[in-house]
């Protein structure tokens, strides 16, 4: 189990002085490598076997966004591993032990090469989930929403340089917050982002021109982010806010 | 004196793995934050007197990008108090104590109903800056550079909900990071931005339309960031590149 703390710094909050959501997935993120780093299968152990990690489903739900200045913990741990994937849970609380968000997710590797996905490896399949109290219940691989195929609002967004990671592949969060700065102002301002469901379904790269598509309904967002040039999909998420 | 450390994370390093010039700006800035605030002269104390704080000038030189994982120091303090202008330096040193990053700050308030710049208020004039041996000369309030008014290439970028601060304002390290994106991908891949002079104009807000103009010679940037609407300046730098 990985446990790290982190202070909402000025720049981690938004206009409304609560911590963004990219900022709370990129501390998930970050927690997660380093506790794959520990098990002996962080992104350069793979890479030493032709292969890459990939996320493919990510689920958070948060129940409170803290202010700045406010101490956090983040804790994550693998939960299961199958044949093809792997499943790893987090925790984010106040320094009063509140329950400020949770998530589940999948992971997948791919041979980098091919870029297919591949089963895991022995060395990751051998490893022994830590004993923990209450896993969330593994994600279904496919998402139980898909968004539709009618016009929609449109939004576009190309990848620049700071959104690359050290593989040269756009950072997960990034995607998230294409998705978010395309909501209308008014639910970023007063709505409460309460679940965000995510299904990743393909890299991009730099000066990619992405478009985001977005269908609101009743507090609930569907969201298709798809490749300019070719209409291939990225990610498809649904936003449930209060 | 503030000194504040941060261990640099996955996500604020960049496709080379080198911290990004964003991060490190954010970090000053909120070191920065938090020694105002003991000083008794933070955004709060500001905004109960009718004003704000705005950053006019800011002069970064960068010795060496901090790797993934390392742990660094960013001390800052006051070292000037005039009429108008209070100077703030940086300080950024790594593990070992080698100086990886100094920057030197001209700061004003305005009074936010009429936007106008206005004498510091006697409740900051009345600071002591502590005594520090090498302080960094006081920026000229004009800068020896002036972007040219002939045709350059162009980039556009608008203000999205993740560039506000909490006061509404586009953060200063939006327009950077603008500003570095519209850069040739060689230059942000394989050579190192020694040394970054800003001059903020004006301020921006949500859903703005800035475009970013540059002029490159023999590795040095000349830069104009405007409002795409009226042409308005909002920020001039000049970037040196080795």
């Amino acid at each position: 189990m990985q446990t790290d703390t982190y202070t909402v710094r000025g720049y981690e909050a938004d206009a409304t002085g609560r911590l963004t959501l990219p900022t709370l997935m990129n501390w998930m993120q970050e927690s997660a490598n380093r506790n794959a780093l520990d098990y002996g299968i962080g992104m350069a152990d793979l890479t030493a076997h032709g292969l890459g990690w990939m996320l493919m489903r990510f689920r958070l739900t948060v129940h409170r966004y803290p202010a700045y200045g406010e101490t956090c913990t983040v804790s994550t741990y693998p939960t299961r591993v199958e044949k093809y994937f792997i499943y790893r849970d987090f925790k984010v609380v106040s320094a009063s032990g509140e329950l400020l968000a949770e998530a589940a997710s999948t992971w997948v590797t791919f041979a980098v090469e091919r870029r297919a996905m591949v089963p895991l490896p022995d060395f990751i399949r051998r490893l022994h989930p830590p004993a923990v109290a209450d896993p969330l219940p593994a994600l279904p691989s496919k998402p139980d929403f898909s968004p539709p195929e009618t016009p929609a609002q449109v939004h576009r967004r190309a990848i620049g340089w700071y959104d690359l990671d050290v593989n040269q592949h756009t950072n997960n969060v990034s995607y998230v917050q294409a998705l978010l700065e395309s909501m209308p102002e008014e639910f970023l301002r007063q709505k409460h982002l309460y679940e965000l469901d995510l299904f990743f379904k393909a890299e991009s790269h730099l000066y990619d021109q992405l478009v985001v598509h977005t269908w609101l309904t009743d507090g609930v967002g569907l969201h298709r982010l798809v490749q300019g040039a070719d209409g291939r999909d990225v990610l498809w998420a649904r936003s449930v806010w209060h």
